[in-house]
């Protein structure tokens, strides 16, 4: 067992570099100091080319072309042969000068994006972005497609997903949406406070719902960005991070959300510690359970049964004159708006939408960047009804391209979808599951997620293990079942 | 010039990961969560090997031998050549399995001592710190010395200095001290503070603080740890922690002391950036800096005359009744203590002094790790007349020895001998020097120590530095006369 012995090594210095990667990406978001972003640019840089040159070392491709030999590895040994050959076939297609630059952009871009977006100004961003354009279409190029350069976009985040399946899911999604979005569209008020929300408040009440949903701030950490996020930086370091806007929830929407996702990472078996199966899988899977835990526990009725109380004590000047019927309609209000993380639950698969027919666009080349504001625009009047009155609340919304993330936008909706679809699962071993809620005690819960989902890490592949999980591929039935479920007793 | 541009370009790839590694160990310190101290660990050996592949890789020794033979270098390349002559020299010493298990361990000393401090056990702390000393002492012969093991330490952190060196500065300095000690000890009254401090008012005046001495925000920021640092994660990128006791002004003071560091590093010539020389030259300049704020600036009259108002106005309860000349006397207390980092100048010198000469012990054999808080106690007892409760606040307090960082305590007396030489150097062209510190504004003193000491970074040796500045070698004398023209004024 060799090969084995020094595949798994292997894996755990690779996996050790990605860590220290994203110890670099979560500082320079939550606490680097503004005049150190080249730097940081240039560390990125330099660690990117090591770290590829480890991944496309030929010895590596030649212990994992030996593994195959091996004839009695274990269920779990298969599995990290499998998800290392994958990230070696990718990384291998990718030269190093190329892997440089694409870090040292994404670094500057991610900076250039900070700034665009707080001036409100596209032409800020779009050099960096055009730029970010060509090269992922060159990495598109260098991965390889059978049908569509985007193809191989979409594999990154999820694996084997195409456009083709992308563009039928959301055939199934998009009218039906657009109709419930029309039938409910304003039908229950929203939230007004009578006075703003101090950060410190907001702070303090999402690591109350963290703690109560079962993080564990021994294996992790809550911390301040501009754009929340979840990230690994070792085995036991799942961090999230929140925002606090002075108005309105989504202080609490977004500590549910990033709790979600660092729930899955912290379930994660011991046994895959140190190696590439101690990830989510995918980020259709990863979303499954941000959103699960955000739209589906979190905007329940029961779970606020139990949590209101304590909420109107955190913050009782805010809500004065908020009863509880009001707080459920508002939470679960359906009208349409501008801001993809803001939006409810009906209306969020169309934001994602527009990003993936003009992501799609600008890989064919059939739209320029220059001309993706006003694109941008015209799909929200056409598909929200709304008008986009700034590139900050438009176009510049989402960090993502900054990133050079083209093509991680879909899974959002798959994850939606996979999210009622393990609900649905979830409420055959539990049918007292909004009692199991309403007791604020989620052990059951995670319990079950644990065992059934968060555990197994990278060890199945994302179509199996929700196969695995639910008995069936995605279908997007156990979503729109859902939202008909609890928006029409809200918004009848 | 390609033989240059080739070393500036290895330069600049090796600062990276050092800074990379910085960002570690700030993280490690300030957020980190407790569970994910082991998987650091790992994560610091997997970098350390990396990084010493690349610091130990026989092509950069050809280019540093390539580059003797180079007709035309400038004063800047010259000095970058000696640097990383020095930096390969040493590096291509130590093999590789030495020091990822040196990194391994350091970073496993580091948790393992903050846990033994809290508990107060130096039993806990043991094991590591016999394994630490032996690794230290293989690392001594790795190196190579002409006298002694610990010569070689001591170099380290201050280029050419040797055993017999410090003991002839010790020698020099322990009975004037120690007489000084006996002169001046309870001649005035301690500070008593009717409230205690909230940490966010103290992180507020800290930060207070920092801005007026002038450090830079934009390029660095404050966080909080057990014991305060500085580090330097990038040219724009020079932190700073600091701790927020309830009890005593020491976070007016860690902030001034890290502070002065960080100002030495943010005032190091942007053409310097991006390589060895951007730097601090060695552990005893930059102390010396840390110093020349903390104490003879930030202890002095006329510093107070401007900021106690601004202090009483931030604490008014905690200051009820403590009048000006009473603060006065109180932070310029002479009385013996336990802890160095809370010492008054005059006994600092001593804890130092103990220090080094248990490592010296320790490194001999002469002592055994298991014998060390009995010898840390009795020479508490000798030569401060003060007797040690409990390991926390003795042979526990400080955090080098966890680095594995032996060798490092005598640079702090080299950093107060040579801040107040420098400092009688500043008041030869500044004869109102008391006026200019009395404006709050310390852009006079600032540039003054920029233009002769800190855009220099790591250009000139330390001792060609300090000569540079001075005009002759570090001189105790300036010390002396300094403590006596101050401590006289108060305690006569």
């Amino acid at each position: 067992m060799d090969t084995m012995a020094a595949l798994k090594a292997r894996s755990a210095q690779l996996v050790d570099l990605h860590h220290i990667m994203a110890l670099m990406q979560w500082d320079q978001e939550v606490g680097m100091p503004r005049r150190a972003a080249a730097g940081r640019a240039g560390q990125f840089a330099t660690l990117s080319g090591l770290l590829h040159r480890q991944e496309t070392d030929p010895k590596l491709g030649e212990l994992l072309a030996r593994a195959g030999e091996q004839p009695e590895l274990s269920g779990v040994e298969q599995a990290l042969v499998r998800v290392l050959r994958r990230s070696y076939n990718r990384n291998t297609k990718l030269p190093e000068a190329f892997v440089t630059e694409f870090a040292q952009l994404t670094s500057e871009a991610q900076a250039c994006w900070v700034e665009a977006r707080q001036r409100s100004d596209f032409a800020l961003f779009r050099p960096l972005l055009e730029k970010l354009v060509v090269m992922s279409r060159r990495q598109a190029d260098y991965f390889g497609y059978a049908d569509h350069p985007y193809d191989a976009l979409l594999d990154i985040y999820e694996e084997g997903l195409t456009t083709a399946a992308t563009e039928q899911m959301f055939a199934r999604l998009k009218e039906p949406l657009i109709a419930r979005v029309h039938k409910w569209q304003g039908r229950t008020p929203g939230l007004r406070f009578a006075e703003p929300f101090a950060g410190a408040d907001q702070e303090r009440f999402a690591a109350r719902l963290l703690a109560a949903m079962g993080f564990d701030f021994d294996r992790g950490s809550l911390a301040r960005s501009i754009h929340p996020f979840s990230t690994t930086l070792g085995h036991h370091d799942r961090r999230v991070t929140n925002r606090y806007s002075p108005h309105g929830l989504d202080f609490v929407f977004g500590a549910l959300h990033e709790g979600g996702h660092a729930l899955y990472e912290q379930g994660i078996s011991d046994e895959l510690a140190h190696s590439h199966l101690d990830d989510g899988v995918s980020l259709g899977i990863h979303e499954s359970q941000s959103r699960l835990w955000e739209n589906i526990i979190g905007r329940s009725r029961p779970f606020w049964e139990r949590f209101f109380p304590e909420l109107q004590t955190f913050f009782p000047a805010q809500f004065a004159g908020v009863d509880f019927e009001s707080f459920i309609q508002g939470i679960n209000r359906v009208e349409p708006g501008l801001i993809r993380v803001d939006s409810d639950e009906v209306c969020y698969n169309l934001h994602v939408l527009i990003r993936f027919e003009l992501e799609k666009a600008l890989l064919e080349g059939a739209l320029a960047v220059a001309d993706l504001p006003v694109a941008w625009n015209e799909k929200y009047d056409e598909y929200l009804g709304v008008k986009v009155g700034s590139d900050e609340v438009g176009v510049l919304q989402d960090i993502h391209w900054s990133h050079g993330s083209f093509g991680y936008f879909p899974t959002y909706t798959i994850g939606n979808l996979a999210a009622a679809q393990i609900w649905a699962q979830y409420k055959k071993v539990d049918s007292d599951y909004e009692q199991t809620i309403g007791t604020g005690d989620f052990f059951k819960i995670r319990q079950w997620l644990t065992e059934q989902l968060y555990r197994h890490g990278s060890v199945y592949p994302p179509t199996e293990l929700l196969e695995k999980v639910t008995g069936q591929p995605l279908d997007s039935k156990y979503f729109l079942e859902y939202l008909d479920d609890k928006i029409s007793g809200i918004a009848g």
